[in-house]
């Protein structure tokens, strides 16, 4: 009934409550790390939830399968609309209409809004990796909401 | 799977954030405002997503049973374990086990560490009853953790 929007009511209230006394520049860059952080800790927690087989993963390219469904499917119930990687360390992950975004209006005119709607999640998703054993560093872009591209770099070692 | 816990790891990192850089006694005070807020519209959001008849309870029992049955399983998974009342407006929800003071240990030592744990549900008790046309005022206190009280008052109007 109403636990599946929770995590979508206190996601917007954690934005808002960082964006509320509008610090500037410099402030929105602190605010959009503190969400990226917060995000980085609650996917290490989840992943660290995750069942034993699914700590097992041989390959880079089935974790990142797994976050596209089982993950996404747990956080926001539905899964990543596609995954697409160069072979060489870089995914990208897109959300047709991801569940984030839907509250803004369509189109271009609120595109300067979308990045503190994203940071948590790239945080969630950088968390999970690193409990996965996977360090990376993940990006978002917006190009017309609600689409959304995750770009999860990593680096070879 | 981990859909369960994800709203104790945000509640968890929100409670962790706003106390992050030790504000001293006023701040503390602040940021358990703060807290509070945040339930509160949460609570209003969770309520305004119930199915229509429940916004039709004649009496101020029932809806505080709604929010002992169907608003705690939503959020948390079990019912409050009792309800108590005066039938002068003041209700005693009590929770044997709260969820957000588990991850603490049990017994008297943290105690004082209790409130800021509190805060968010308080918030989320008032808004809920606050979109079912309650006005109200919630409290909560910790005699011995896990167990919880919420203390409901409803002035007469």
């Amino acid at each position: 009934m109403v636990d599946t929007v929770l995590f979508e009511f206190l996601h917007t209230e954690m934005v808002a409550e960082l964006w509320a006394h509008d610090p500037g520049p410099g402030g929105q860059k602190m605010s959009l790390s503190v969400l990226e952080g917060m995000g980085f800790r609650v996917g290490q927690a989840l992943g660290e939830r995750l069942p034993r087989e699914m700590l097992a993963f041989r390959e880079e390219l089935d974790v990142l399968k797994f976050l596209c469904k089982d993950l996404w499917v747990a956080v926001f119930q539905k899964q990543m609309d596609s995954l697409r990687t160069n072979h060489q360390g870089t995914y990208v992950l897109q959300d047709n209409s991801f569940p984030l975004l839907l509250p803004m209006a369509s189109g271009l005119q609120y595109l300067e809004e979308a990045p503190k709607f994203l940071a948590f999640t790239c945080g969630l998703l950088r968390g999970a990796l690193c409990t996965l054993g996977i360090e990376s560093v993940v990006t978002a872009s917006v190009a017309a909401l609600p689409v959304c591209k995750f770009q999860v770099v990593i680096p070879k070692s």
